[in-house]
């Protein structure tokens, strides 16, 4: 199968481009990007010789269609909203790593500040949370956000199933750095980020009616949800830590066998019996998951981890393709673990 | 006046070195320590020298007590609860920054797992959130904990005057590693450290019971909290984050003048318009606190940042002796703020 | 004594602002920005609440003149160039804390590429590291730069009595992402920077011929050293390890007799039986110098640590300010170690 | 080919066990420890989970020997010295990543203040490094040392050429804290690494006489070197920056020329033609190597950076490994590169 990028230079389309140099069932054709045209991306990165020696090329929608299969989004948002619709119309697979095709026109602009895609082309797409989608042979997929992916994990086995008390829940979600993104700003500048932790977007945080609308379709009365999003100085990982009170006469062991059932055939989550730590994750596309109770408050404390790029981004394109095509879904995505 | 310390190589011990340095009505004497007895405290710290020349001493007490006027202990948790009994006796003064007299006897062997300090030692020491305690002319202070501290300011205004649910309060409280303290062990070795975040104590945290006592004083009613604590990769620091839901009929505009009624006329406390940041309050005494609401969930979100050792530990610690003796509340604690 | 600052908004002219607080001769009158002007100082810094209050200023020679009885240079290079002479021309003292004033013209233009100061203005000036200065009753003072310093305590006594052999200098020195400034750069992104270790301007960085420069008034026959810097992922400190070869019959007691001879009698330069460590140093004026012989390849390195924006910048220009009115050299820099 | 490891827990064995993971032509069949007996590997390291489940057991020559095909040693330096002798009489392949066999058994001693290997043993085995070493069919391989790997690929080429002045050469080396191993010290403890940076073992490195004794294959007349080692706060990565003085009539040319002829056809040395930023090799088995002339002082300055786990451990363990059995040099190591 033959695979184009478009916004190779981000974080998103690099760890792309590195996840798939190890599929065995794709090839990298193309890539695209409005930065750094005509350079091999090893020169732009040296790091990456022998891994993807393409030339950058200048956005192309024919010629992507002419040379590959499917073509992969990490532009940042407002960018596929355009782009899309002459794929769709041409019945072209793609997989959009942006928030792009995730929500309905009107949220979107709410959230996002930004002119939607056309409704008829949102209609096309399918949120695919891999554990939970069902996209084969679907064409065209909206990969879910970062927040969202550590989020909803967390969450959609015990709201599914009416565990918790839906109006109680509170999510405290930290990531690293690059969840930002590489735009140079006062808040990515090395000093404002080391020795400090920082929180933003405080109850605006564009993932929040994604997570909503998800666990909407698990358990209609669903409300709006308490989410912060605060910045750890780090470069990778996510850590949603989710607290929520158990309705009554529901016990831990509900809980427990909740996840089980859940994840136990999902090759990618890790339902642990202690807390997960942060650094576990980093360089895979596992999310790890533990949990506590506290019969005093009758709070059940959810701690959610995964790697931003990876299970947050590109990994998950990468299982969501495999999904699609039937392939192994780990296909590709068995990394050496490097964190340490 | 004559001071002494106890427990001086610990990161409290050597905090209070520091600021007693610059303290214009105390002279350090003497001071002690299990390790390193019979060097001058520069020579084991190099950086201190010209601050503290002392050389370090075993514990003494009848020395302390010819040498000194009031005592500092700066001793791990289960060291002051023995020793302090023969310094009340004298009626000999003592600020203790272990947590060993802040409880009841049954609470602290539940939380502390260990020996508790006799009923009536205990009954001799005052509790000194050094905002909210009458500690003129007492002579035995229990110093608040660093998790505490952060804790209680952001929440006795809400609770005093009854603006929030009691028992909707979750907080999810991040600290840098000198909270721990300088013991060896596998979570305090650097690459377990750095690049994580550890969440840890979940629902077992020794300073739950001290911070709950404290908030049933300004409402009798306040329940068990939800209280979480991880370990950020950075040296100094502590964010409170604390969730809660309003009371019906609260408004904001109720939450921020409760907050400019608590804190308007207190030095160390700066209530802010946004949300405070971990580095702005590193090297010195301040308590930043900020808060958001969110009208959707009826949830309001206090953020409460101090430097563990210093508003968390030492520094208080001076606070509450200026205010012992009737002297500037501020008298050695406007350190020149050195973060960046 | 009263004191304006021109560049406030950068981190050497916070850092005067903080280290003047604490100065009981000084009043400080007026601070200039090009940005954040009409603004409070401790409205952009909040963390600076009661340390300064003052309002940001446009530039106004005039006014700085009227009010001021010194003023601070701490502009990025190309600014106080530009500025001085009509300052030079009404005798009115300053101190610049930037490179435009340290090198001759030629020199200047070669290393900085961009127009040097009036000869007539340099001339004015007296380049001031303090242990070697004689600055007293001087009016036009240029500060040296952060790795200047940091390299010059470790040669002087070496290169002064001749005990080393002057061609075989190498100095291999490392700073903090403060010594880089505030601008936002690829190089300054938090992600390009932790976990990382970069060697940049080598055989470029303009404190060369400062350097060379300095050392040729103690031994005219010193050549061009070798000079590399590279990026620490800390916020501040620098560390100049420096590698030389002994001269003939020249024994390692002749170096530690040489060391003691040039600082026993400084009080910010502290000579130490071990080698010095980065973090000793940081939030003051300290300079902490070590060293060890290898008899094996008659290498003597010597391994010198300063804050870079204390001792490297606002703590050393403070130290001019003291030694040109004859204060006290520590009065306002014995600040409270706050590094642990 | 059925593979055991010697010394699974310590940070190499860990690695090795990752990078055999994705090795076509091997399988791991024991792993022993001292700790954790009776575990399973993934149990004491969740992260492993799925990539080694095999449970640890207590070291068993005989039973290695019967299961296996090949042991590798990744022991602390002192172990494998004892343990090796059994299977050097049985011809049963070794390869050691400890210091145990690099050594002539006296230097040993002396550098390592431990009791040698026996001479007869220590004849046995070949010292390693991957790009120059002859091993095809070797059976007892001696793996190169972290900070051996980095500086001797830098300077072999213009040793064995004579571009430089032998006695010229100064190696200022930094290494991240996992090149100190897991032990618990005061210079673990995340409080004391964390915003610092340490010289230690200056002069005494135990790598110096190997990096000696290897570039004196290439040239006899090769003298000791001046080598200091520093700790970066950072988990992975080794840079050396070496200083050398070109020989008469040498060009910068020659140089490259040097490099390009030795390096070409290497797959795991990419020489660059800037210098090269530690990040660019973590996790992965390259080196990259750069360098830059300075024609004022003569000195050359070639930067090399390894990942101290992979190629400066297990990754040319492997690499050597591959070489051995004739295998492609890069089986198991084209790891996907997760840096960012």
């Amino acid at each position: 199968m033959k695979i184009s990028i478009v916004g190779i230079t981000g974080y998103s389309g690099l760890e792309l481009v590195k996840i798939l140099n190890n599929h065995k069932k794709v090839e990298l054709v193309s890539i695209h990007a409005t930065k750094e045209v005509g350079r091999r991306l090893s020169d732009v990165y040296p790091y990456l010789t022998g891994v993807c020696d393409l030339e950058i090329e200048a956005y192309n929608a024919e010629k992507i269609m002419q040379k590959a299969d499917l073509v992969f989004f990490a532009t940042p948002s407002g960018v596929a909203s355009s782009l899309a619709e002459e794929f769709v119309l041409a019945d072209f697979p793609i997989i959009d790593l942006s928030g792009d095709h995730r929500l309905p026109a009107d949220v979107y602009q709410e959230w996002y500040k930004k002119s939607p895609a056309k409704q008829s082309v949102l209609n096309k797409f399918t949120y695919a949370l891999s554990e939970y989608a069902d996209v084969k042979d679907r064409k065209f997929i909206a990969n879910p956000g970062c927040y969202a992916t550590a989020t909803e994990l967390a969450l959609i086995p015990l709201v599914a199933v009416s565990l918790i008390e839906t109006e109680s829940v509170i999510v405290d979600a930290k990531s690293g750095l690059t969840g930002a993104g590489k735009a140079l700003s006062e808040s990515s500048h090395f000093v404002n980020v080391h020795d400090n932790y920082v929180t933003y977007k405080l109850n605006h945080h564009q993932h929040i009616p994604e997570i909503v609308q998800t666990l909407q379709v698990f358990n209609p009365e669903m409300p709006e949800i308490q989410f912060s999003t605060s910045l750890l100085p780090v470069n990778r990982g996510i850590m949603a830590t989710v607290y929520c009170k158990l309705k009554k006469d529901v016990t831990v062991a509900d809980v427990a066998s909740a996840f089980t059932k859940a994840y136990s055939d999902k090759p990618f989550v890790r339902v642990q019996d202690s807390l997960p730590e942060l650094h576990n994750v980093i360089g895979l596309n596992f999310t790890d998951i533990g949990f506590a109770y506290n019969e005093k408050t009758n709070v059940l404390t959810v701690i959610s981890v995964i790697d931003n790029l990876i299970k947050g981004a590109a990994g998950q394109a990468v299982q969501n393709l495999n999904l699609m095509q039937g392939w192994d879904e780990t296909e590709g995505l068995l990394m050496t673990p490097s964190y340490l």
